[in-house]
């Protein structure tokens, strides 16, 4: 592990998400801003310590620094963080792109596919940027923000198809309670953080409905194959999905009542509409959009995903959750 | 899917699993007997249609007897349900065997390696009855009794190593709640549900002391991967242990209150010691014995198992649980 302390990083978003990402890089001894596009949140953390919209609670360290100023932010990084909502991602870093250090890895913390292009987040961040792909890193695992903030034990994965950048950003984010590990199958990585939140929503649906935890790890289960189905068409190493960044975010997600997708599910099966939810949370549910970016990538290279199909039928064909829990149930009996 | 009303099946073992499976396949039209051992078992079964004792408040299905009679149990019996302690099959069936029809199929419900012979449930059956494999089945996945009872849907994996037979299995036991899924790879699944129970030991211990679902994620992922590293030593098929017989009864197990050794190992990581765990509980918890020899059917093979190796110091070496979470949370940060 090479010494990272003194590692200049900035981080893009003050979500939960981005706060919490931060707080680490600091824990692990990086000198961090944090830029949150509200000054009045920029102002607070500074003041208080605290992101108390997003991470209620939690003491940020010193070494982390907020400001709502982005060339201040990027100004000597060397890790630039991208912790902004998936469909907003062209949009900021078109802003942000003539201020990024030339040489900085860029990390993406988001996990969604781009609506319209069908687009991973680092094909955005390369589209956007110019960057060659040894520049272009993504960070996913079973990585519930709220309880890594409370420096509960977690591992997470690195990504990038440049084994030497992976190591950069593993030392940068190594601390006694956040373990990372390097995997060069960024498209797999990025694909498994995708789809979660989609199969993150008919759990929560079935959830709301009822049903127990057979329901939950059968669709789970299904979930996680039709994920590495897709992940195969598109060039994913099929052990990427049975890791961390696969079955551990899967899993983590479907589980946790903290899971936004999850609870945004199961209001959906409790009978409310997408609308209704919608105006009841503050916080987005990346799989509300992207199921539907998810599933136009996958007709585009002529892979099945019945339970992606069923939850886009949900939250934008109006379809109710009795008749697709019904759909998804019922059928045939086969070899497994 | 053939039909299978009016098939003869006999289960032997009235617990909460036994009795479940009783009534699925009474509800797909067998004709059923359930062995209970305790006379009076059987008797109360019969007079109030209920298992007061491991399935309260479920009506059982008319076309389900309750007997306690090995031999009245088996006369005739086409599908043979084994459904006792796994420790305790070899005993069981000795006494059994010469009750046993010619050519029934022989189908394990059991979820452990044999203490001592470090064997499979189908091995001792195999070994006990003479039975080749075309007759020995199991069946394995998501499936917390509790939730079939009350017939939430769920599925299953009816494994054997001649596909006929699992049809034929899978026919007996198909209900609008149940679906089953045949599989050939009758060793993949019986280690994907004799390794879940010491998993699920693992994410209880941690559970009880504090830990979230990044740690229950996590150690789902390790978990499976070493199930997967024993499962590739002794032949079995990779795919299964990523299908419901794997993942599925690994997640289900890990998540679920309803997890007996779930809920053990909470009560380990809250404090309790095995033997006032035991004192506390009615029922088996499986994975406590299974541990030892899922480790000793391990090193004879060379495989690595790091999570069942420290649940067993846990178990029988008098480790403490505090101990066991430091070791496995402390590995050097590494390609994943």
């Amino acid at each position: 592990m090479r010494a990272s302390t003194g590692t200049r990083a900035a981080v893009l978003g003050a979500g939960s998400w981005g706060t919490t990402f931060a707080k680490v890089l600091a824990d692990a001894g990086c000198t961090v801003l944090l830029h949150a596009r509200r000054p009045e949140l920029a102002h607070e953390i500074g003041e208080t310590r605290e992101n108390a919209e997003y991470l209620p609670g939690i003491r940020l360290p010193d070494r982390l620094r907020a400001t709502a100023d982005a060339a201040e932010a990027l100004a000597d990084a060397e890790i630039v963080v991208l912790a902004v909502p998936s469909q907003s991602l062209r949009d900021n870093l078109t802003e942000w792109a003539p201020l990024l250090p030339a040489d900085a890895v860029l990390l993406s913390l988001m996990k969604g596919i781009e609506l319209g292009s069908t687009k991973r987040m680092s094909q955005v961040i390369r589209e956007v940027t110019g960057a060659g792909p040894d520049r272009v890193a993504a960070l996913s695992g079973p990585n519930l923000a709220r309880e890594i903030a409370e420096e509960q034990p977690a591992a997470t994965v690195v990504a990038c198809t440049d084994h030497d950048r992976a190591a950069q950003v593993q030392a940068a984010c190594h601390t006694p309670y956040f373990r990372p590990y390097t995997n060069q199958d960024l498209v797999g990585c990025e694909l498994g953080g995708a789809v979660k939140n989609v199969i993150a929503l008919a759990c929560g649906i079935t959830e709301g409905m009822g049903f127990g935890d057979n329901t939950r790890a059968s669709l789970i289960t299904r979930g996680l194959a039709e994920t590495a189905r897709l992940g195969a068409a598109l060039g994913a190493e099929p052990t990427t999905f049975a890791g961390l960044a696969g079955l551990g975010d899967l899993v983590a997600t479907c589980s946790s009542p903290l899971s936004r997708n999850r609870t945004f599910g199961e209001r959906l099966g409790r009978g409310m509409s997408v609308e209704e939810v919608q105006r009841s949370t503050r916080q987005v549910a990346e799989g509300v959009k992207s199921c539907r970016s998810v599933l136009d990538l996958a007709r585009a290279h002529g892979v099945d995903m019945p339970l992606t199909e069923a939850v886009v039928r949900v939250c934008h064909d109006g379809v109710p959750v009795t008749q697709m829990v019904k759909e998804i149930m019922s059928r045939e009996a086969k070899p497994e």
